[in-house]
């Protein structure tokens, strides 16, 4: 991050300059731009409150960039595909953009994330991905119709209670995610939108 | 909480007994325990990941458990309008009752919760409330639609850009504890229905 | 109600004195105050039009009032149970409150009312009663998908022709009266808030 | 109605023969036949409970039955209209073809009952008829959010207080009346469908 | 249609005379008024654009004035059924009533349109109908949720690939249309809303 | 189209192969594969019917393929802007992918249809294509409700008759296209996936 600034930031709110942010702030935001080459715009506008960003990126890490536990386990690009799909309900442009990315790079299918944000019971995935993103709709949609027949249809696909809770906590920290970035208006980087379109390239690195 | 232990809590996934916990998470239980009389069950539900835990709460009081900056900031007891309300469309009964618990005492109306939760735009609450509670909404329903009208709006009632982000992100993080609680199936503790109902009462400390 | 008179009953309509009514509603309110210790302001709003009052009581009655006719059959809190949830989904801050007061009382539980109102799949409630909300929620929502499954489903928890119709027809009746309530934006007194919130009190005698 | 019987009625509960019912409900229901020729098939469902008969159309006739009390006031056709417009959003069938006939021939006009089940902002109405349906239609769908602007429009257009609450208490009753059909799956009776679809026969005599 | 000009058609488009229209276009025109003796406004009002025109009627001969191709195909009423039903889901006026007017004649049945425009549900169909029309509304509404099991239910009915593409298209088809009649302000000519209400009259020549 | 044939087109009803076509329908293919060097499958899968097929792409060759005839009406870009949006709403994957692929060419932005399809309020278009974009979904989501405020709101944008039309039956047309696709399970070729995501290569020659 040292010679070229990022290009402003739009926010509906103040977005701090990268030198006023706590040191912790400031690290963690060089480290992913050393990864990306380019900072997402979400750690910008967040910046805005670095308790709560603090607090957003750890529960984020916690949920996003752990690998499966036991074989079975959401795969990093499943937790993608879940941020795709339920961000698309909420009309979130900058989840469905900067995730679609991801999730394209992961699953090394540059058509997955167009699939995932119009239609996804047509996209290129799995019974078990299906019945996984089902059940994040309804976690998006009304959680507290959730009941006993869900859990079970995602038991019969192999998912166990660690899968379901991450299934269902990244889709209720991202109905989170996509509100504030509805709040302040946030937008996709451009980077994004063309990462992970051409699957013979080799995969970048990526933050976020 | 030494010789009496809470009674058992309902969830969809594994309640780890308090002596199981991480110490970090036992002493913040047992600081809840002291101060409220009893152990909210979202502190018992949520243990069963302690990353997410420590994320959730470091977040939760971020958010709620600050004085307003400024005068004419949110108080503590608007924060908790805005849960109870929100959480009322999401049909989530733990945020509704306990929040519902913490704002007639905030408050100190013993009304105030039914309102809310049922129709806030009937409830005993000033026009500058009314207008937060609107904007509340929006974000909980469609945050994608949040415009420049609607800040100005907030803005001809006297909000700032703290007071905004505020009610924002609050709606946002309840979003996200609305879902947890559905899909845990989480239900509120009996003790909650019955606080701040006694308006002459002294003030119950409390946590949650 | 001889000393003490109500406080002003708000409407959009005219609210005529107690002494200008026609005899026979002036003591059915009397009647009414006598039992309870304050007039319940439907009494006082809907006493606009006395023709339509006496209809509208003598229909409240002749669903609301009446002991199971057979055993098994709708209890008077069961009734009360069927208004709360109804209401709550045309957002009827009179029925909730005035309704959930009454409910608490003949079912003796202080917490009936305010999970009812939220989210009764999670209430303290057997599965029959269960049955008969889902039902009362069809009927108060979209009455003409009504099917002979779903009545085979009320028969299979019990419920005889009797019962269906009561069950029914009470939603259909407060359908009506949720609406006067949102016409003349009629508030519930502040008396019914705390009923029934005691179980341990004595049982009050109550009306609405 | 003494040599022809009227053809067995359909409805989900007992309809109890004509000769059973008590003395008044088969004095009314023989009154309502010698006018119209037949019996319309929601006397026959709802004499299964006389005391709510009695109350349905005691409220029924106040309601309907009255010529304007003042120039300006709701006519008897504009009050089909309403039950017509509100019935069609709840999608009861008996309710639209009844009083839709009933509207056709009170407003001496052929076309106007399909124009208002379908889409009564396309009918042949005054811009007066257009508010008074626009309100009744609030008042079908979301009574609790009715305000203050609402009826400032409604008497924009010349409705005064009793007007208004005409227009809403026929909304509310009918809401009643559409859900009571949708119970007991009551069908109009063939007569119906054909009346007032001539405009230039004589006014026939006609009751429901 | 040589002496008598039909009245002025009402569009938010300008409606070119007939004689400015192109030969085919009058000629088409003239033999429907021949066969019907009246002009239907769709045809005045899509002669705006004599392309769109050409196609549009193309594509409705296509869909809509087939017999069947095998015993147990769709019959000519039957396709009508199907605009009915979905037009009143769109509250499209134009098509309610005038494809409820063929309807009526097509099925010799003077109350089938009212029915299927109010309630299909409880219209004087077959199972084998019922089962038609909720697949017509299926893909009018959520066309993207249609799946195999959909397809299953209507061959357990005798439908067949060239009876199941029949009944989505006329629906995807008449989607159109119904956008079409509300851009347009279209209004169904008087002629239509009296037609085949009497069961007995010789059945008329018709067009659209 | 010589040596290269396309892979199997998934369809509910049977694709016909190519050599099977009507000579007129097999031409038009070819053009269009030599164009654009494959063939997008709805050309294959509506081809089960060949009477539909020529009006279906009659009517859109009419209304998507001509310049703007004055200065100031729609773009061919624009055409295609209008598909994608409205293409979404129905979450029609054919349409939003293969019109979302002309829309990044023709505009020369490779962000265009990933903003348009997920929110369009946030698009890189003008405040005139915004607008286009506003009424457009009107007509998508309720052509009934179009009124005269909304015509005008085009008109003060610029917009004329010639322009409002082609906005109105474009959207018209896709909600067919949009409900043909659902019907059928047509999945877009993967060609369009990646087409005109790279803005600085030449322009490629395209087909639909």
């Amino acid at each position: 991050m040292s010679e070229k600034r990022p290009p402003p930031v739009r926010s509906r709110f103040p977005v701090p300059p990268l030198d006023d942010l706590p040191d912790d702030l400031r690290e963690r935001i060089d480290a992913v731009a050393e990864k990306s080459g380019f900072v997402p715009n979400v750690f910008r506008v967040l910046a805005y409150r670095p308790e709560e960003f603090r607090a957003f990126f750890a529960y984020h890490d916690a949920l996003m960039d752990k690998a499966p536990r036991l074989p079975g386990g959401l795969t990093k690009g499943e937790r993608e595909m879940i941020v795709v799909v339920t961000s698309a309900i909420n009309r979130c442009l900058y989840c469905v953009v900067a995730h679609g990315a991801v999730a394209r790079i992961r699953e090394r299918n540059p058509r997955l994330a167009d699939q995932l944000a119009t239609d996804y019971t047509r996209a290129d995935i799995t019974p078990r991905q299906l019945a996984m993103l089902d059940f994040a709709c309804l976690v998006a949609e009304q959680a507290s119709d959730v009941n006993e027949d869900d859990l079970d249809e995602l038991r019969d696909h192999g998912f166990n209670d660690e899968d379901i809770w991450d299934i269902g906590a990244i889709t209720a920290f991202f109905a989170m995610s996509n509100r504030l970035a509805g709040l302040t208006d946030m937008l996709p980087n451009e980077e994004f939108y063309a990462m992970g379109r051409e699957p013979s390239k080799p995969r970048p690195r990526l933050v976020k």
